[in-house]
């Protein structure tokens, strides 16, 4: 895929807050599009957007005590993660999933895995993990580091920044 | 409008992926504001975004296929798009056009008008058009390209970019 | 709390649109922390964003005519502020509010209070305070000024911008 490599490489950095199936599918598409063409990739998943980072995929009680495990229950993975609009009870994002396969365009884990080949830089928000009881060992091993936003906020600086 | 045009121009860059009547309005608020003082300014229309661009206004079933179609019905154009908060089934964003009408604030569809005037750059997204079904020819005339994000970010290199 | 002040001073500029308790949890998190280690911190309220630096913490009707303080009433401040995911009637925000007590995380009051405690520069939307019919002695004392978005960018170019 990486056809253009310019000389003084550009940045994206994306703080991914979202749990949406249609914004984490934005989140991918930018940060695999973005690498691909030779620039830093940097994602910053916070809130929500933990989900996508999981390693177990589908529903399941991670988190220290019965709350956080109930929330970890509920956000469920990206398989089950629902739309921002006509979400209709979890059919909207199966449509989309549809569409994306007839259409040959790459499904969301698809583009998940196409984000850790092409060398994104993944961080996890250690605030949010703290509020929701998550440890580094809840996360794919891809994850480089647990992070604070004025780290991040560090490591993004002089490129474009999207909160999403 | 133009009242500064500074030595070098800045440049305000916009993903509207939302479709929601409250965020579109901050879209256009924002790139008419920047245009009006000078600024370079793209947007980049995604997901339910592209409903902004619309060459029809009302709901019509626009797409490939009936699941598309249904999408195209349902997402509707911008003179039926929801607000993101307070929606009440249509009746938040009519509360919103009458109270912008009465304190002489640019309605929605006057700011896509003055961004056209102001001549902002906008585009369309080739992935998001891809899987909704949608045709360059869906949308209104002043649709200056079909693109890729890798090739938006390369324009919106070097100025804001906020992800909407 | 300030430890590292770089030489050249960085800045991250926050577009404050969703009254979300969790995105407003993130707008003054991402504020006070970039403030902390001698960042110049700008955020723009707008909109439902407009809720988080209102007087009065409570519901209340403020507004210039009956319907913006309906909107007034129904936005209500931070204090019952909903969740963007999860809410279930306000009880999506008191879990966090817990789990961020809990676990020794500030709290959305705190951070706000941190955030005018470190200098970051507080300013409201003039058209949004038009059409939602409010004035600038309805927002707590520390809001710098009332703006129109060509002249935030300007305040915010040359560094990080997010729309949150």
């Amino acid at each position: 895929m990486p056809e253009t490599i310019s000389n003084k490489q550009k940045k994206l950095s994306l703080i991914a807050f979202s749990g949406d199936f249609d914004k984490l599918t934005a989140v991918f598409t930018l940060a695999t599009g973005a690498a691909a063409v030779g620039y830093e990739v940097n994602i910053f998943f916070t809130f929500w957007g933990l989900d996508a980072i999981k390693q177990k995929k589908g529903r399941s009680f991670i988190g220290g005590n019965w709350l956080t495990k109930l929330f970890g229950f509920m956000m469920g993975g990206i398989s089950v993660s629902p739309n921002s609009r006509f979400n209709f009870l979890g059919i909207g994002p199966k449509i989309f999933r549809y569409l994306m396969k007839k259409n040959n365009v790459a499904t969301l884990e698809e583009l998940v895995d196409a984000a850790v080949a092409l060398n994104v830089n993944i961080y996890a928000c250690e605030m949010a993990m703290h509020i929701l009881g998550l440890q580094k060992g809840d996360f794919i091993h891809e994850v480089k580091d647990v992070l604070g936003v004025s780290t991040f906020l560090d490591i993004s600086d002089g490129g474009q920044t999207l909160f999403i």
